[in-house]
């Protein structure tokens, strides 16, 4: 798969078949999300990979909640697109039905949460999508599982000093035609050179 | 180039020719960069391009205070490898020498800055790497910049509603052999199956 054509046509996947994912293809994913860069090449990831039906709809119970509490509201639903409400609404109805949920965790020092602490855990969150497109599974990166983020920890037996970071649903895209990029705002619209406004053209 | 081959030979890449890198290349890894994947879509970020070479003097100025007051402390200096330690205070010490400087700014809603931010900016960091590895152009992440975030918002007129991600310095490898990878531990060693800490073999 070429490079150029998997960042072109990564998109979320949320809709799976029933098909099983071999464990070896979770690894492989694993060891290029690895190969990203993280501060002081730290390595401070840890993944869990969740088979298990009972905790994949333990897990799904706070992942629905959280959807409801933050797009219930008709104001807050209407920030997202007609497209990617219906297809993210599914995901938060079905997150369970996903063959392999996996857990992104970060290490860190006690100090509080903090944008910077993701230069260290989400490129390789994006390395591992941008893997599983190369090898024909669908993912979607998910973050609002972290409203009951010490509920979860607790679930998954996460220790004080471990930060999630994303819940990665991984299957077989139940339509294969689910690949193939999706609306993004012109890049020269959002692109500034040597100042903040100064647009490049 | 090949996926696959482009994420297990990335690296940084933090000594650079003066050879200039022509604004279209720019153009083409930041088009890579907005291809990934961002909280509901709503696509967050802005990219600073800083190529004037005063501008880059002054936010180099910072950077290097950051990285001694950080890493100057012998104890703190230990936790880098020896290979970090000399290629990261090199570019602490020459960053203003790169001919590109990329600033990765994400806009948010006031809240606290908090690692899930991260999920909507470092995919699409980690995307503009991987291009620019595919184009032969060689980059580093860097957030040491974030200590002194407010005196280079004001530097670079960035809005309060914007939170600056990330410092990424652009140009041609000063060795083409630096590409290659570099070491990570084994995979299987921080992956856990269903729960933490239960290793998967």
């Amino acid at each position: 798969m070429d490079l150029f054509e998997a960042i072109r046509s990564q998109r979320a996947i949320r809709r799976y078949t029933d098909e099983p994912v071999p464990m070896d293809l979770i690894h492989r994913i694993l060891a290029f999300a690895v190969r990203a860069p993280s501060g002081g090449n730290q390595q401070p990831w840890s993944f869990i990979v969740i088979t298990d039906p009972s905790l994949k709809a333990r897990i799904s119970v706070f992942y629905r909640r959280s959807w409801d509490e933050v797009y219930g509201p008709p104001e807050r639903a209407a920030t997202l697109s007609r497209q990617v409400f219906s297809s993210a609404s599914g995901l938060a109805e079905n997150m369970a039905e996903a063959p392999v949920l996996i857990m992104a965790c970060i290490k860190h020092d006690g100090a509080p949460s903090s944008l910077g602490r993701g230069a260290s855990i989400y490129p390789a969150v994006q390395n591992l999508m941008l893997a599983a497109r190369g090898l024909g599974l669908g993912t979607a990166l998910t973050t609002l599982h972290k409203r009951y983020e010490s509920e979860i920890k607790n679930l998954l037996d996460i220790p004080d000093n471990v930060e999630t970071a994303a819940l990665i649903p991984v299957g077989y895209p139940a339509s294969p035609e689910h690949f193939g990029g999706s609306r993004r705002r012109p890049v020269l619209e959002l692109t500034y050179l040597e100042q903040w406004g100064k647009l490049v053209n």
